[in-house]
């Protein structure tokens, strides 16, 4: 590369008080003006870590060697930076601003580490678990629309552990999927499976994640649950879970996904109900109602959230939305 | 675990607003207080990062997927995670506030991510490169303390890479070290070495951080230079670098480490030297005198830089310093 064909500023004796600038000069060579605004507010909150921390060089190597090892524990089973994500409130931050949810609908929650793309489509009705140590649990659900109208052809992954605590990805010698399956919603917006009732387990803590736990005195757990993810194009993509109460770790979730309105108590599967479904009276029972809002409602909430938040955190900066996304306002 | 034996503030319904508090809440059940607020700071930055870019799904995930192939291409001979470090400015700004530099010391520059311990201790006056392309160099230095005492006894790694700009390290077939040493100074304070003059050449850009160069329109060059890292009990850890006069890079290197007071244009061995040490007449030389300051010097000065950022930084707040790193002070 000819350096007289980079317009680059001249870049020489950067010290703590010139880097910051002169980084974020370097990156607005960049042609795409989201991408520069990420690095632009990406540098600075790196630069003002270290100087506000004045971090030393011995705990600059040391946070660089742990991301490596997040990084080599990672594989296609285990996405060790998502978990990283999770413990440190991220996740759920960057679900909460990207899907913002009307009042109306279902809250979201955590995607966690463990959806896969490799779960079987199943019609409604079948039995998702295939651990007989497992208590058996009948799940009924629908999905309507905010006005109560059913969503039919709503694909829906559905993913919990077996009764250890475990899914199915964890197992090295797993050779198919179990605990998760796709499904999809009949005309009255139903699907239902039979599964297992789901158990508290600790996240993944014998890698760098779990280090990071123990280092900062946290447990590990997670309250019972079951995850859901419902897509159908027109509607928001929705990530979210049922905790099951009572759960001691109710309270305390290790990646902080849990919501009042998404907690369900355990019912008991009635005669009538046993006889309808094919299960035994007594079995235990989930029944949910879920509300899906459309693609048009929640980026118009995206919008102007984004730039009443903009506006509140950036007084008199000018702003302006680029699919949707905010990039300084130049012109 | 029994979660009744963990004292953690009870974390449920989180959202935008107030995750950040609660993560910092769970994370200060730590017992060191540096960690305590070395997390603080980090979620709060990490936070106001996705609050500030309103961070897409999409693009938090790209971000973990990034960080993952970070760590999976990293190896003992290859820290791409320090690349980043450096590429982002970062390791420049680490440096700069782990060791101030009085204005008598020799200025820093970054370590980036090729030194490696694998080095063989050599007498002054070997031959540290094998390659033949090189263009023979001969390098003439000294270590003395501010008062211009020598200093005897100091242990110094020195590296370049060979002459088509690739560190030992780089070649899959190395087998012992080349274009590196560790020498000491002898009671004069000199050290002195035959080397090949150091040309400029791409930071590996063939990885993740090749490809974020190349998305932030930045060039992956670095100006010619050689490495010296200078250590010896009671002496603030000199890591450095001379950079050689004239460079098409010197005022646009990748990871920010030209500084002016570390350029050097070449000289040329005189009938004297040529005879003093062995080389030809007219070869190229570098002679450099490094002077080291002491660690309390370095201390006092990094400790009282400290302070005065904080109060800068943080006007009003009580920050002390624990171990010569800030930590707010509760007392």
């Amino acid at each position: 590369m000819d350096p007289t064909e980079v317009n680059v500023p001249d870049v020489k004796d950067m010290n703590i008080d010139n880097i910051t600038q002169n980084t974020i000069l370097i990156n607005s060579q960049c042609e795409s003006e989201r991408v520069k605004y990420l690095f632009e507010r990406l540098v600075t909150h790196l630069h003002d870590f270290a100087r506000e921390t004045r971090l030393s060089t011995q705990e600059w190597k040391a946070a660089l060697d742990f991301l490596v090892t997040v990084g080599q524990i990672s594989s296609d089973d285990r996405h060790e930076f998502i978990l990283l994500s999770d413990i440190l409130g991220l996740s759920l931050l960057v679900d909460a601003i990207d899907h913002p949810k009307p009042p109306s609908s279902t809250e979201g929650s955590v995607l966690g580490p463990f959806h896969s793309h490799k779960a079987e489509v199943v019609p409604s009705g079948s039995d998702i678990s295939s651990d007989p140590k497992g208590r058996p649990c009948l799940v009924l659900c629908t999905i309507k629309d905010p006005s109560g109208a059913p969503i039919e052809g709503v694909k829906i992954d559905i993913w919990e552990t077996d009764s250890s605590g475990h899914y199915d990805v964890q197992y090295a010698e797993h050779d198919r999927p179990d605990g998760r399956c796709v499904m999809t919603s009949d005309e009255e917006g139903r699907f239902w499976f039979n599964a297992i009732v789901p158990v508290s387990y600790p996240i993944p803590h014998d890698g760098p994640v779990g280090k990071l736990l123990k280092l900062l005195k946290r447990h590990p757990w997670r309250p019972a649950h079951m995850h859901f993810m419902f897509e159908k194009e027109g509607w928001d993509h929705l990530i979210t879970a049922l905790y099951i109460h009572p759960d001691p770790y109710l309270t305390s979730d290790a990646v902080f996904g849990v919501k009042d309105s998404l907690i369900e108590s355990l019912g008991s599967v009635s005669a009538e109900q046993a006889k309808a479904y094919g299960v035994r009276e007594g079995t235990a029972l989930i029944s949910r109602d879920f509300v899906l809002v459309s693609d048009d409602e929640t980026q118009r909430l995206r919008d102007s959230n984004a730039l009443a938040a903009m506006a509140d955190l950036f007084p008199g900066k000018k702003i302006k939305l680029l699919d949707h996304l905010p990039v300084p306002d130049l012109d």
